[in-house]
């Protein structure tokens, strides 16, 4: 297995040349050159293209090899029939990282130029390819854009801590756009295609040793080297959570995958089984993905299964109860100090079980007694918080304090509140500072049950 | 059983009174009266408040009964203890309708006011009430908003064929909050609360009368009288789709549901049975009900469960055949004809099978002629559309030609995009035009699964 150090040229390297630059606005050629000369990229830009003279200001080369510099990273957007011939001066140029965003290879039964393309890259260990067949990489701290969707169509995530790596481009593109508009930080996103060098197991291990990486999430489809694969998930899913949604879970989508990409999703039931055993956190779906993130990042790791429900709404405590217990957690039962001190805080119709029921005319002091006892409770492990903020009841202020009493939380806290644009609002607010919310009990219960399953198995 | 007739008066009263209007400007007694007062109600508001003269430019009665009107429909928001007496003065009045806004009955066990109220609605068996303990009644077409939260926390829905009855009314609040953010048209709205005349029977039988209404949602918890409700639920889930969502599934669940609303959710297990018997549609939570009914409301039913992909995209072909595979739908198999027609219209690398690849550089064109041909093809029931619309190729006109080509379709089709802001503009236009779109391969799966199974009950 060669080291995975060599990675480090696509996501931090001092300069990139677009092999393939295109006079032609909006397309593939062009954006890519645009997205690092407009973007935030801080090395130098070179642009390879035989025919023109200057593409966006920047001046072309004939050939890679021509540049008088040392090339880290290259971008291939040329025809497929003309991979091979830039690869190979590439090589020869010593360029450390090369993504291929052409297609028509394996996928299309290309056999021929796959051959060609595979025997550069046997030949050239020390040169690290990603592709061919993929959408790009994007790392933000950085600057490298090499995503071949513009900005305009396909507006860029924040910076964070989820890194992303997908087998599909389509895919990863539709859900870089969603987390883009919903504010999840990504830090690395990978689209790695038919990983003719760099595959899904050293892309894996890179995000396991990279220290600004936080939460990785990967999609794929079929894996390249089974043992490989899981060898290495074992190793950093021990290390950080690993979120996984696998396509081809049924024999049919998985025989469909192999003329998508050119891999063999291999036997569902065996992958299913390495899978759980390699301590991968699996998603049934894009969603849950990204709810199961949102919770990894913010949250501390709960001690255990107990939850404790507080809520103004009797209806949506009814719901979480069902939520906690159909999960798989538990529900908590306060200590009787907690209990007492909401008690005196609330009126005397008030519910001060499990679920902990504020009553609608809760208002934001009630919360706050609600909250402080319950963090303190060592009966509980976990909250789920509902608050409608619907009622007039809730005064100006309730998500500042909600920010202050959660802020230095010890347990897993999952705001669920539902509604529209008011509920929205009050939501961004709290998830801009470092709080998880979510928009339904099942969806809260869910993830907490991830997140206690994965803390749970840490320890043991 | 009481005819449900009467409770025309609740959704087309030609006037209300508000007894308990009150000057504290934020107060539910302000709300309520605020809402017919400057919303679109047509009838005359009357205002009955002993201790003040004018309210919101509207004259102040002592008691109902002075005022010189037969009332169609009062809204009581007075505190509990002056419910029986205003109940009373109600039915001396002979009013049609009421709804008692009013909270602090069954539910925190005041058994003695629980049952000077029930004695009136006993021996008053003409006048229909509704409550006490709801967030109150809203049908927009006539201008009735009796929601205690008001329009600036809360903004109501738009107006469409969505009936929607909830025991809860916290929960009830946040989905009307949720639905309108949505543009989900809403219908009738009822807030049931402890249901001590009007019970979730006599609504769902009057609803499945109701010519506006296309589809009805129900959230309960648990049901007053067993035999009445699945009777009457038999009936109308044979005539339109009726939604329900059950609150206390679980044991510990249903026990909660006692302190909220004052009703026993009876053996789980049991209930569970007569749902499913009565042909009710099942879903699991709040976001479900409102993927079943944009399907129900937008979508012809099925022939059978062969499910055609087409797609832009191939992760989303194959998570889509998971999606179809999982949900327990059938993969339809084209006609040799239509698969010709569509290779014909396609590069030769495209994979006209199931999924139907059109592959990311489809433009327009190639969706039109895959489209047409999978509507005509009599192999194939229904439809899911991946559409990702961050690719380049795709140009303007796009969504004008989707409605265009599906305006008159005859098998459901179910639009599955994902992605951010670029994605949520296409699904917002192709919605407003009467098509349906979901977010994620899984959800349309499930949405489709669901009415495809009413289609076959409704058939066999």
């Amino acid at each position: 297995m060669k080291s995975v150090k060599g990675l480090d040229y696509f996501f931090y390297p001092r300069n990139v040349a677009i092999i393939g630059a295109s006079r032609d606005k909006g397309s593939i050629g062009w954006t890519e050159l645009e997205n690092f000369v407009k973007g935030s990229f801080k090395g130098k830009v070179y642009a390879v293209n035989p025919f023109a003279r200057k593409i966006l200001s920047v001046k072309c080369w004939k050939n890679v090899k021509e540049i008088p510099e040392k090339i880290d990273l290259a971008v291939i957007v040329t025809p497929n029939f003309v991979v091979p011939k830039v690869l190979k001066e590439c090589a020869e140029k010593r360029v450390k990282a090369v993504i291929i965003i052409s297609a028509g290879f394996a996928e299309i039964s290309e056999k021929k130029l796959t051959a060609q393309v595979q025997r550069i890259i046997n030949d050239n260990p020390q040169m690290r390819v990603i592709g061919p067949n993929v959408l790009g990489v994007l790392h933000l701290k950085t600057g490298v854009d090499a995503l071949f969707n513009p900005p305009y169509r396909s507006p860029r995530p924040p910076y964070g801590g989820i890194s992303f790596i997908s087998q599909s481009g389509a895919l990863g593109a539709a859900i870089l756009d969603w987390a883009g508009a919903r504010g999840y930080g990504i830090n690395k996103f990978v689209s790695y295609g038919n990983a003719m060098d760099v595959d899904e197991a050293d892309l894996l291990e890179y995000l396991g040793q990279d220290r600004e990486t936080r939460v990785i999430v990967m999609y794929i489809e079929g894996v390249r080297e089974g043992r490989k694969f899981f060898e290495t998930a074992k190793k950093v899913a021990g290390k950080k959570p690993v979120i996984m949604i696998k396509g081809g879970v049924t024999e049919e989508a998985a025989k469909s995958t192999q003329s998508h990409t050119g891999s063999l999703a291999g036997n569902v039931e065996v992958y299913e089984a390495l899978i759980k055993q390699a301590g991968i956190i699996r998603a049934r779906n894009m969603k849950e993905v990204f709810d199961f993130a949102k919770i990894f990042s913010n949250e501390p790791l709960p001690q255990g299964k107990r939850v404790q429900i507080i809520t103004n709404g009797g209806g949506y405590g009814v719901l979480s109860t069902d939520a906690v217990l159909l999960s798989g957690l538990k529900l908590a039962r306060m200590k009787n100090k907690t209990k007492k001190k909401i008690q005196a805080a609330s009126p005397k119709y008030s519910v001060i079980e499990n679920p902990c029921d504020l009553t609608g005319d809760a208002d934001n002091e009630r919360y706050r007694v609600a909250i402080t006892n319950c963090l303190k409770d060592e009966n509980i492990d976990s909250i789920i918080l509902v608050v409608l903020f619907q009622v007039p009841t809730l005064r100006k202020g309730i998500d500042e304090m909600m920010v202050r009493l959660l802020k230095n939380r010890k347990k897993p806290v999952a705001i669920m509140s539902a509604g529209g644009n008011l509920a929205a609002r009050h939501k961004k607010y709290l998830e801009k500072h470092g709080l998880t919310t979510f928009a339904s009990p099942f969806v809260a219960a869910n993830a907490l049950k991830a997140l206690t399953a994965y803390a749970l198995k840490q320890k043991s």
